[in-house]
């Protein structure tokens, strides 16, 4: 691959995107050079997908390119990030044109959607993967930070769970669905969320997961009100049919944001939500005692919750 | 892989490379959350190395972390970059505690010594293949920018080439030599050409190539004096055998740095690198006829310059 690297990049990568002032050098330089506003702090997010592990093969590449943008820029947001730059390492067996077409296509139409802009990446021979970072700003001391996170603060979701495989009602692309609507990422949400959220997630590793690693940094837990989960209907019927909540809290590939919230803060957050086409629900309370509990409208405690 | 990746980045990548005050977030979080410097451009040069594609298997895996350390950070030089920040994207069939275990000792050592941080990561299974960005800052004007090459610099190249096959007189990875001496990444190299060279480019990828590739972005072209070429012993010994400038010419894996010049700072360029341990050689000059010519001294001009 590595003699065709630069025609590959010429003609597929080279204008990826929406136009911005603050690139310097963009792709096909050595590296890209870069302005970051002053006063903000940098982010970065990432997001790998191989085929076969992340998605089934004969996937749409517009598919994975959205899908992967959505995933690195919900992390992104979990910052109260605005997205900036990308940067995308790409393997490939052999070079497939048809494939990169559709995936450069993909991916610009999105990233001009967001006002990102694709500032360099890397090719290599090998399965196909793509690795997509996301830079990102947040105004110096805005950005939820897990290690703030105390007993007493609400726990909060936007959006629903589900959501990602309600297109057709099947189970992860893993399991043989299909990747026909890939999700959308959270980055109104995030912006939402400056200078009053303790910590964020995104949910795209799974709820419990990702939650509950962030509870770990904060070194409390949580208690969650299942009742409250914001499900879509495939999921309400499927959890209507087999009582099992592993599918809503284990499930990856949803990107909304997980979130907590000192309780004072409410009235401001249901302010700013009310701008937004998101919704944000209260799922559950930031406790002292460590762990992830999850516990019906009757007050039975789900077991096996994964975190 | 998904299961444990929390934990193989606990046990492997929580704490690689120096303390550094300008890193909020780092590993384990959703996205790194890091403060550029104000007034400075941020660089991110990146390098993706596949088994198979880049180097052998049983090569070891510290090995893999310096080179791959070096190339990534090569192309920071280039930009005349400080390197600050690191981030990883592996690619590994099944999880190898014993190659991650040496690979992270490998990247933490070089990291430390260039006060470099590892902040981030992605994990995905697949064949083995590791990518890594290099984040660093060059204050805003002072990197080089091959679009202000112009006929008449000078063309320079630091170190020798044919280093990094030295030490077993073998060839390139892929035809089969081993990795036995990395190569180290040419920063105070890059530091020394901010504010006064035109155009820099990494030889990572082959000096014809790299150059090559360089002058097409200021549309401009260059000669190169063939016998003013530094070379390796090894490297000297086989074009006396063959004649063959192929080798040194196309070959990749050194990290030196190629870059231009205006004729009127060569007295400065020479002044700064009087305080490296590093040499610096003119070795051909930028002309307005586009396209690389290599001659030797009798006048000769070799065929097949590879851009």
């Amino acid at each position: 691959m590595a003699v065709s690297e630069f025609s590959v990049i010429a003609r597929y990568f080279a204008d990826v995107g929406a136009a911005r002032p603050d690139v310097e050098l963009g792709v096909g330089d050595d590296a890209a050079l870069l302005t970051p506003p002053s006063g903000h702090d940098l982010a970065v997010g990432i997001c790998s997908l191989a085929e076969g592990s992340h998605f089934p093969p004969l996937t749409p590449p517009a598919i994975v390119a959205r899908q992967g943008f959505a995933i690195a820029l919900s992390h992104l947001a979990a910052s109260a990030a605005d997205p900036a730059w990308l940067t995308l390492s790409l393997s490939m067996r052999d070079i497939d044109e048809g494939w990169l077409g559709a995936y450069s296509s993909g991916l610009d139409q999105v990233a001009r959607d967001f006002g990102v802009r694709l500032v360099g990446g890397d090719t290599t021979a090998g399965h196909l993967c793509v690795t997509l970072h996301a830079h990102g700003f947040v105004p110096t001391g805005q950005a939820p930070d897990a290690r703030g996170i105390r007993p007493g603060h609400l726990v909060y979701l936007t959006g629903i769970l589900g959501k990602f495989q309600q297109s057709d009602g099947k189970s992860l692309p893993l399991s043989g669905g299909t990747w026909s609507s890939p999700s959308e990422p959270p980055i109104a949400q995030g912006l939402a969320l400056r200078g009053i959220a303790s910590g964020a997630c995104s949910t795209a590793g799974g709820l419990a997961r990702s939650l509950g690693r962030m509870l770990e940094i904060s070194e409390t837990g949580a208690s969650l009100n299942a009742s409250a989960l914001p499900l879509a209907p495939a999921l309400k019927a499927s959890l209507a049919a087999d009582g099992n909540w592993a599918a809503p809290l284990n499930q990856a590939w949803d990107t909304e944001l997980c979130f907590t919230l000192p309780a004072q803060r409410g009235e401001e957050l249901a302010r700013r939500f009310a701008h937004l086409p998101a919704s944000c629900t209260c799922i559950g309370t930031v406790e002292a005692s460590q762990g992830l509990r999850c516990r019906l409208s009757d007050g039975t405690e789900l077991a096996a919750m994964s975190s």
